[in-house]
């Protein structure tokens, strides 16, 4: 046994058969961070009264995100989605801005990819919004930060 | 005047006019990466021959992501791709897998977003794949690498 | 408390957690009506049997519409729907149409958002169908007629 | 002669040709309104500073219902959109929100369908945030403000 | 030289560059047909005037399939479509219903998979729409007919 | 009674209510071939290994086909699927490909058309990948082969 679920003996891909699994409540946080130069930190930071909402609409973008996931990734299961949230941090230490979604579904897989999903699409609308400033935005730290509520139990990165 | 195109004067979001612009040949180029452990390293090399192609799978998701980016990110100009190519290398310093994206279209944007989306979209792909047996890993270094062919000229990653 | 439940306590928008919510039969009814020349009206009346079904494509794209609702409503939970009918009624007093679209579901949130969808979307399927000879023909009333099965109780429209 | 360009001389619905139309520049202009109760427009306007800014979501989800058009209009040909702008601006009068989209192309047919979709979404999503407190709102005024560029010249609403 | 041109030299998928090609005029017609017992095609047959209208919706679901082409087929090129028709034409002597799909667009690639997929959507809705009264219809005959417009020439189905 | 439960009483179509049909698990397998020439067949059966692998594409495309099937099919209902498989074996006697796709849910209705509809966008795939070679390959056999799990019972091609 390869560990590899996606794949089947032959080590074709499939979309893993999940019927059999319990219909239980699931959750998963995944993060992110984009790094820029300061003066772009600046205008964001600022912008955020002023001159345009970029953490807004990248917010927004996160959540419709994580419902396009099961469309983005080829063997990911479409769930109904319960609950989507985004919260969007400026770090000045980056500098730059922290991301981190929340996705809850009630269902029989879980919801780390549209956590995820919903991480980088935020991240990236961050990225097509302020590229005209700063070309060298860098996205990095996108990851699991928590799961729970399946067979194989809490997940919580160190 | 802020440098946020994607906002109007009086601060509010919205899809730039791109209508004067000229239709020209239009470039980039994105990487990302994605850290595992050593063991899954080892299942997704070896898998490539016998247990199941995750390379191939994310490859041709990164593709068919770069296609679906006007309707990922929000203040994106749908454009008319006319080439799409995702490279994955593994990268035994990692260890991991390199990803670089490339996408070119003829029209009146760039196509960074698209690199970057196909970028990600191969990495959270591999990420969905093998999540069964590495929850840990990490996708960073999702950037642009290289853009040439707009008005604002080639920029290279330093 | 300000009522809008799809933003959290710091004014930020999210898709409202639904997890605990029970799963009970869901109906709701929307209506809406297009307003068109006397000339319109007769071509689409006399086309339903000879020149072109202008209602029944209409019906189609709002039956199609309602699917498409999570996708086009941000912070929409995606659903799994039972039901849906489109009723487009020739209205000689308008003249126009009126339309009238139920959805069905199952599920923890109400389908307000899916017959609003429906409607709004056959209205504008007759505008795109009949617009070569009436550009000014106006959408109107479009607004909830019914909504039952939630824990908010029946509403019917006034 | 019908008039009827989305029929055939059989009453076929097909979605017209446009092969041998110019490519030009084109711009439609559509607006809309939404109707509500007087505590209802305070809470959204007020909002907009403090408890959530419904103008700033529904604005987003109109610019990226416009990308969506030829999804949900079955006959309406896909275009290459290169700018899209919401404007929605409170109406104390009715009182609720006056929409106003805008949406250009260079193309071989007009926008009036992605401007009224543009506006139809934006309203739509007024209605879904604000639901919870305001079951009565009403969408009407949607139609078409201006149209320019193509074969059958400038149209203005009275 | 494989003729595989989805491959590149090392055997990996992309999609092939067409960033040098003209922009020519192109066609492409594809057919197809359902075979069913003689009572689902009686019922078909009279059902368009009484009981519901199978190959009106056919026809419709057949269009709008085409634009959803470059979305299903994961190395196709996204092209603006600028003409689809899709004729289904009752033959007693199947018994069934003969499909023909016609697509044009202005562009740098072909439409035959647009066409293709065209009368395969149209196909499939028939059966979804007859399988309550005859699960064992079949579908046939799903090929290119007509090609023209591109480098390689004319090509008609002998 | 017509027997055609996609039309209601007055032949207008509609999405069938299944709200009180019980959730069950239900099963479908669809099959297609594409057949070819005999230089194609070869191509594509060493080209797995060395040159491209058309089947291992083909086979992502309809599992991901699979998903999309409410989205194609106007009056199918979404469908939470929790399996899809495809299988695509060479057969020298066509020559050609043989594909079946298996499908499963725990829903209210069945997956016919998400089995049909991964099968036949397999099909499709190949063709697309393999046409600059060989634009006469043809489609047929997309049939369902088996169906279990619902009210009508156990359906088995001859």
């Amino acid at each position: 046994m390869s560990g590899l679920t996606h794949f089947d003996a032959k080590g074709d891909a499939h979309m893993v058969d999940v019927s059999d699994k319990p219909v239980t409540s699931r959750i998963a946080t995944a993060g992110a961070w984009i790094r820029m130069e300061q003066a772009t930190f600046d205008l964001i930071t600022e912008g955020k009264a002023k001159k345009g909402d970029v953490i807004g609409v990248a917010r927004l973008a996160g959540i419709m995100g994580a419902k396009k996931t099961s469309d983005l990734i080829p063997l990911c299961h479409p769930l109904p989605i319960t609950k989507v949230t985004v919260e969007i941090t400026p770090d000045a230490s980056l500098p730059g801005l922290q991301i981190e979604a929340t996705v809850k579904t009630t269902g029989q897989t879980g919801v780390e990819m549209e956590a995820l999903t919903a991480a980088s699409t935020a991240a990236l609308t961050v990225y097509d919004m302020v590229k005209a400033v700063d070309r060298a935005m860098e996205i990095g730290g996108l990851r699991v930060l928590l799961k729970d509520g399946g067979k194989s139990g809490r997940y919580e990165a160190r």
